[in-house]
């Protein structure tokens, strides 16, 4: 019985998480060092210690005067402290001054508060009189003082594994002057498409013969993802000029075929895989609406994942986002990205066991957001254009009520 | 008094709006026409209507029998209708064949249905019988065939201007044969950082000292919103210095100069744009919590922006994303990237008068999520690093209170 081979999402996840990791080159998880000032939008493949204390020296969070504290206790509007003015510290130059009792030094933002001073007070409660400085706020300890590791630690992790690097990150990584950081390798991939009925963009098509929509999709969705495309290939349906195809780019670490969705097309792809590849295909369909005919195999000579995506293009991008940009953020150790909590709008059936994909748009309504349903044929690529994300429908319910609360995904990997 | 002349953020939007779509040469909306293979990640400067309808000619989305549902009145399991096979439609080929009273014909998945057809059956209900088709369902008339535009129809909008080309997008613009497609030209950017204390990463820093940690964050930042950074230039706190560096970035679109914290640092940038730019300042703080010293100007004669952002790091990242990434979105009829619905973790105090920015860890909770604030001095990169977002306090509020619905935005632009 073909149907009890049909493995569950989590059964094929775990599948191709060992392929991956028990590969003979393991080049799924393989780093390279680069300029930091390149790495916007790259992947940490280490955690990043800090090698210094940001702040290296005490700074003043504002414009003002370091005092020592105690000398500062009873001061108020009505009746201000007097401090001698001890110094004026420079911006990017030592303090230059150590206060004793009874004294204060000026002190920009950012600037080095002197030694002996233990905070600071703002400039607006203060002013200058008669050669001193009236000081008309008690000063707590520390107030408006940046303590030296404050922000980050000498040793602490700065940024961990699997962080994109993004503006904050890159900013994090300037202030203790890490000018070079490992970073993962991409995955290469091929994308492969077949199909008799498909001919490519400039072409008209004519009666029975449609575009070749998957491969430009693809090749999108596989480099928001984080992989290389080195290879687009578009094959007949023919099992030949099939197998000529994915053995030509064997090379890569990924194969993505996405043929026809007849049935016929499915078994060739199977046959295709197991002829090519040792020890060769191991999941003969996965339990997703829409996506079923999905078939992975593994080649161990060449390290080659081998993935046979439906035909339909819905099927394919859904199928593509939860396995293999799935994979690509686990291997990496990145975090999946937040869903947003949403109520759906009306019922929706299930596939019992099948995990269900119903496309949605977000609605905002009150606090929160509303998902509406995008209803369409899975070939129809306007219910990927129309709608903000998708909700997850769990194999063993029978669907969803009007008003359950769901998570909505973006598209977005 | 200086307080007066600061503006809300809605002012400081509505002013900077003026300049760009009243600029002489409008570069900040011009648009290029590009390969669509090009296009990830550009934003469609038009609405891109479809040439034509997809499908093009009556499509199955089922393996199964093309028949007439007249025909399959009262089939079930246990009474069959018998329909004479009368041909076998090939992918991407047309029908070939045109359907009478009591035929079938056989059509893959994404095959053309024949003439005087109007549904399909699905092959798992039905069986070959006798050199005739056993039809064991009755079949709805319409079912299981995608009708001539239905996806997309001639004419009809497929994308709308300000769509960003993602998978999806790329998919529909391949499956009408557009090719070509006009998108926005990224306005250029220069990026300025002034400061005594401001050093450049490989450097160590000295007592006093910081490295410049404004200047690879904004650029980071710059080019995820979709700018195009073409200059970058660190400066001393020295108003000729600062006015070179500043004239010499003016053949740019925006000038960004991220100068130093304090009020001396501030009336400087202030003095070097009104001294070069014409009409000059018109925004001398916007009233923001961190980021109140941002000051806004433009020069007519070269149609550029000129925007000084405050100099401690969190703040300078604020400023840019609702000023300057909001501005970009705006000009391209891009939408806003949703936010995430949660509720906040503990009282957060307000800047009455200043809308506050609070960066959030989102920590899931039930169906949704509790955003807990992530605190520390502005200054300090860690709170962007350990923050998945921030929550925005209304500055007529006096905070938020533990429990309260409140927003998280992504602090990806």
């Amino acid at each position: 019985m073909k149907l009890l081979t049909v493995d569950t999402i989590d059964e094929a996840r775990q599948k191709l998480l060992n392929c991956v990791t028990h590969g003979n080159t393991r080049r799924w998880i393989s780093a390279e060092l680069i300029e930091t000032r390149f790495a916007l939008g790259r992947v940490l493949a280490t955690d990043v210690n800090s090698p210094e204390d940001v702040p290296n020296f005490r700074r003043s969070s504002v414009d003002g005067y370091a005092v020592i504290s105690a000398d500062t206790v009873g001061a108020g509007e009505a009746l201000p402290v007097l401090l001698r003015l001890a110094g004026t510290v420079e911006m990017g130059k030592p303090a230059g001054v150590v206060l004793g009792r009874g004294e204060c030094a000026y002190v920009p933002t950012g600037g080095m508060i002197p030694e002996g001073a233990d905070s600071m007070v703002m400039v607006e409660h203060t002013e200058p009189f008669d050669g001193e400085i009236a000081i008309y706020q008690s000063a707590a300890d520390g107030s408006y003082v940046v303590r030296v590791g404050e922000d980050v630690g000498r040793g602490e992790i700065l940024l961990p594994r699997g962080r994109r690097i993004g503006s904050g990150e890159m900013g994090a990584l300037a202030s203790v002057g890490i000018t070079e950081i490992p970073v993962y390798i991409p995955p290469s991939i091929s994308i492969i498409s077949s199909g008799d009925e498909l001919i490519s963009p400039p072409a008209i098509p004519g009666p029975g013969e449609i575009r070749d929509v998957n491969t430009p999709a693809l090749v999108a969705l596989a480099t928001e993802s984080g992989f290389r495309v080195v290879d687009v290939q578009s094959a007949k349906d023919d099992e030949k000029a099939l197998e000529d195809a994915v053995r030509l780019a064997m090379t890569s670490d990924v194969i993505v075929l996405s043929g026809g969705s007849s049935q016929g097309a499915k078994d060739m792809t199977e046959r295709v895989f197991a002829n090519l590849a040792t020890p060769g295909v191991f999941t003969h369909g996965v339990a997703v609406k829409p996506g079923k005919p999905t078939i992975l195999g593994y080649d161990e000579k060449t390290d080659t994942l081998l993935v046979g995506l439906p035909g339909h293009p819905v099927s394919a991008l859904v199928v593509f986002r939860i396995l293999l940009s799935w994979l690509t953020k686990q291997l990496t150790g990145q975090k999946a990205s937040p869903s947003f909590p949403a109520r759906i709008a009306c019922n929706i059936a299930g596939a019992p066991g099948r995990t269900g994909y119903q496309p949605v748009v977000l609605v905002p309504d009150g606090d929160g957001y509303i998902a509406e349903p995008v209803f369409g044929k899975s070939g129809m690529i306007s219910t990927l254009t129309k709608s903000d994300g998708y909700v997850v429908i769990d194999m063993n319910k029978e669907g969803l009520e009007k008003g359950e609360a769901v998570q909505v995904f973006s598209w977005e990997p």
